[in-house]
């Protein structure tokens, strides 16, 4: 199983669970990943592949209690696999084989990106697919086309004041609206918050909390409806 | 000579050959390679150099009978050398010595890359050059200002069905053609077809087939006309 | 100190000095590093934090005369650390622990990318942020909103004449003094000039002279009315 995880999805495509795809990039706000898993643990019909840039990685070494290694999440209830860049090329690619990327795509229900970097979030505007995450993002289905359905991709950035402020930074934020967006658009963003940040700054750029993200998620996969009264 | 690439394309300018780079970047369609190569043998006076991002490299390892080693291509016909991103710094550079992706730039008469994935696709048109392969094609001369004489570059986009029509590649794909391809341009799209794809998916995006590569080479070259009745 | 460079850049802060960030791309004229160092040696009071990218660091590996080894530039004058993108991750990060790229910003006055690759342009004008240097640029506070004081990037550009006149590099470069150059922008531009490069090629494209820039730094920090008639 860990040695084919495009195979694995595949697979899992009918084990008639939502599937849900976690991605973290490379932000201080990646250690809030643990919260939002635990946060949804009470949907015991939930499956959640967890997607991790090399730089999200960082943050996920055991380094302190907040900050577990990825292989104590991966024991977390409705974790059902854990990949890194490498994931897509575990195994050589041969004729007929399935791609990680894509059978992600066609398997998940609804991808959220939490945290999004500036880096990652430029990547998705301008088509730079140098990792697991960014291709699945450009692999997407974007108007159910291919699939027969439209799923959504949420994202919720996450930076220092500074960077968020920067006008790259804005300007690549209208064009993930612009193009991605809106109403026939196939992501939504949300919103950044202003707080006190990891770095010393004050100011806007702080991912919205961990519990605004479970609710998105709950709320897109109705799932806090069906598991309301729910006691897990 | 493998012990300096840059050098070693240098002295083969006054061979005599007509030289073409052949590319490939990380699609399925990179098992094409040997393919193209192969019907590109009847030509004695060809000269071929292979350029294969990391991601290409992944589907070139003797994993199949159709998918044989770097080792092994090398012992085609008209194969001169195969290089990848290490390549350019096989020697640590001094004042004076040839750097490789400007001599391969010097030295050819056409690139050709196929499959151009998604990713190099945005690289190239936002100037991304942190490949040997991106870092060619914007030392591209592209009037003939430099060299003296306007060299063309083709280009065969190959991808997932999903990929290929989201929005993100169409608009990169529309910037290639205006930024780089019409009339004054240097670059030529080969349009991809539509058909059932490596991952299962029927649709646009699959990559022109290597008969119409080899002969939009051939054409290029003016390598038909030349050897036809050739029995190489 | 070696163990934790954020926190190194951190308590510089206070040390009186004036604060300089020279870095370099992967560009030849990196080789002129050791000039403006020492160019800039008879002002005792300046403190110079080197960045390097990746590619740039091929360029010092004391392989000539003029291309000393990273521990030899260490050794000059005003040079208190050398950093390359490992640098952001020596310590595994925890809350509170100071970030690299954020104390580089607060605590340099200015910052001078001599030699600026196309790539490393690319990548700023387009929010691409995967390398300390790329991720000091976009943490940049931009109008002063955060530190309180405005603060310039000075960028010396440096390319073969054919990648110069790219037209995707003009459009970069063009972008560049369009979103963050002009009299309201943080960036400003020394520019190429034309002369044989080191690639064969003549032409525009080569690296402002060091003694141009080791001037342009030294009127930005008001260095050289400060301290001319120094003996040092
Ligand atoms: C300790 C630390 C904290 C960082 N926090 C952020 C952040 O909150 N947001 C952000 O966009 N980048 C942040 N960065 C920079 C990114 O990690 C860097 O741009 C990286 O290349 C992003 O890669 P990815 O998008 O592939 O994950 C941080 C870097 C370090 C070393
Ligand atoms: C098995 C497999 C097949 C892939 N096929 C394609 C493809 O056909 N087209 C494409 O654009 N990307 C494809 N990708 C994704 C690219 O390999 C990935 O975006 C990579 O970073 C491209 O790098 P390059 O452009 O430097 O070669 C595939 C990935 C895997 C693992
Ligand atoms: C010997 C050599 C010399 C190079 N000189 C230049 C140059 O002068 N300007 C440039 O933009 N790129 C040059 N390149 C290409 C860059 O090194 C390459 O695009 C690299 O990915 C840049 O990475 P960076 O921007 O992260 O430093 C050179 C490459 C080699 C191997």
């Amino acid at each position: 199983m860990a040695n084919n995880p495009a195979q694995d999805v595949a697979q899992a495509r009918s084990d008639g669970k939502v599937h849900l795809l976690l991605a973290a990039s490379g932000s201080v706000a990646t250690i809030k990943i643990p919260n939002i898993i635990r946060g949804l643990s009470r949907h015991p019909n939930l499956s959640i592949r967890l997607v991790l840039t090399s730089s999200a990685a960082h943050f996920l070494q055991g380094q302190a209690d907040e900050q577990p290694s990825l292989a104590d999440i991966r024991s977390y209830p409705n974790v059902d696999a854990i990949y890194t860049d490498e994931s897509e090329w575990v195994q050589p690619w041969t004729r007929g084989a399935p791609i990680l990327h894509i059978e992600l795509r066609k398997s998940l229900t609804l991808v959220l990106i939490a945290p999004l970097s500036a880096n990652t979030l430029a990547k998705m505007v301008h088509g730079i697919t140098d990792s697991l995450l960014s291709s699945t993002i450009l692999a997407w289905d974007t108007d159910g086309f291919v699939d027969g359905k439209k799923k959504k991709i949420l994202v919720a950035t996450a930076m220092n004041t500074a960077m968020f402020r920067n006008p790259i930074t804005q300007r690549n934020l209208k064009l993930l609206n612009e193009l991605m967006g809106g109403a026939d658009g196939w992501v939504e963003e949300l919103q950044t918050i202003s707080k006190g940040l990891a770095c010393g700054d004050v100011g806007q750029g702080a991912m919205a909390t961990w519990e605004t993200i479970v609710a998105a998620i709950e709320d897109k996969l109705g799932l806090a409806a069906k598991d309301s009264g729910d006691d897990e």
